[in-house]
């Protein structure tokens, strides 16, 4: 196995950052990083706000929950879907493509262009010693997200990412049995949840020792109660309202 | 510049493949790498489908608008939106979650998801040496792929991913100036676009240097005449028809 192999494996999500800031040069590169991603039809239907004021790092945490690292870290990154200047350089040929972009196909291109690039930097960051913890919680108050990032039309902040200097060592959390997951040849339902009893012990000793014992849950009880609740049901018609799947 | 992130910016798409397969333990280590990426909330809403019968991947390729490197290659893995496994579970302790998972929120869950497994297996099977190379075009005829696959509701084929040693040296695609895509604090509509001409000139010579002359476009020359004609318009009502994003 391979450094590059053992950094991946080896991921896990930092939620406590030291105060140090990223440098402008290492904000330079993970974007590039960012950039390198293959993209749809070489399309870069994608746009990262890195957010240094911490005012507006303050206003992102209170949206997303109260979570503190999302102020408290060395850079924050909002990745977002974005056509705007698309819709822009067509408009300018005198070319109307509104009706390509407003399409669901569309808003598939550049959501997967947005997390192609977003996982670019995630390694990128992780190889450097720098921890990393996607944000979904910005999607909790995407529409007060997007007013105080000012993205126009035909653009959709996702999620965003803290990026830092680990200030805590946090555990790999194990993931599916293969089998859950990878299938050959064609879709397998039955072989996907075969293993999931042997699974949920796996979770439920994970979370047992980490907690001294208050935490017992498995995984599949795990989701149930999350999905039991429809969270952000706002985002169909907010996606539609700025521009996305909406034909 | 460390190893990993030189690799990462090394990155371009392999359209052509010896005949040499992946053994059984570099699909298994490229699996283990793209499950190691994060997940919203531990949710894992994805599976890879992994097409080795040279049947299926001619087939795959044919929908996929004949490109022969969907057929000809080291592995096909298609990977999937999947919140079947997560519907069976909730089902199975008497909770309805249908509202949360047909929601468009976890169908961008589900995708951003899927899209950072991919990213992640596209690092690893290019640190081993391997060349890769993403297929929206499996989208052309997503009915057809759905069915061939044998996904059943709630998982929505979204991309494959060619995978094998390469048969061809191919060249970066120069990304977009870093302003255009990189944005402090808000969006800077103006910034993105600002240096658009200059990139077009790089791009312009780009192709020229590469075919003789004969391709001398621009990016938004390209950009405007490939979203000109909107694609895969059935999109939206095959995503819904597979329980995504209905409400």
């Amino acid at each position: 196995m391979n450094q590059i192999i053992e950094t991946i494996l080896d991921h896990r999500s930092v939620r406590s950052f030291t105060q140090e800031r990223l440098t402008a040069e290492e904000i330079k590169l993970l974007v590039e990083a960012a950039q390198a991603a293959s993209t749809s039809s070489y399309i870069q239907a994608y746009s990262i706000i890195g957010v240094s004021d911490h005012k507006l790092k303050e206003k992102l945490a209170d949206y997303a929950g109260n979570q503190s690292y999302v102020a408290e870290n060395g850079h924050f990154f909002v990745f977002c879907a974005d056509l705007h200047r698309h819709e822009q350089i067509a408009y300018e040929k005198g070319v109307d493509i509104k009706a390509t972009i407003e399409s669901t196909e569309a808003f598939m291109i550049a959501v997967i262009d947005a997390a192609l690039a977003a996982q670019n930097l995630a390694i990128a960051a992780e190889s450097m010693g720098l921890g990393i913890c996607y944000i979904g919680g910005i999607r909790n108050h995407l529409k007060e997200v997007s007013e105080i990032l000012e993205t126009p039309e035909y653009v959709l902040p996702l999620f965003g990412m803290a990026v830092g200097h680990p200030a805590q060592q946090t555990d790999k959390k194990p993931r599916l049995p293969l089998q859950s997951v990878y299938h050959e040849n064609k879709y397998d339902g039955e072989s996907a949840i075969a293993k999931l009893a042997e699974y949920d012990e796996t979770i439920s000793s994970y979370y047992r020792a980490r907690t001294d014992g208050i935490r017992t849950e498995t995984w599949t009880d795990q989701i149930t109660n999350r999905l039991r609740h429809t969270k952000r049901t706002f985002m169909k018609e907010f996606v539609e309202e700025k521009g996305f799947s909406k034909r």
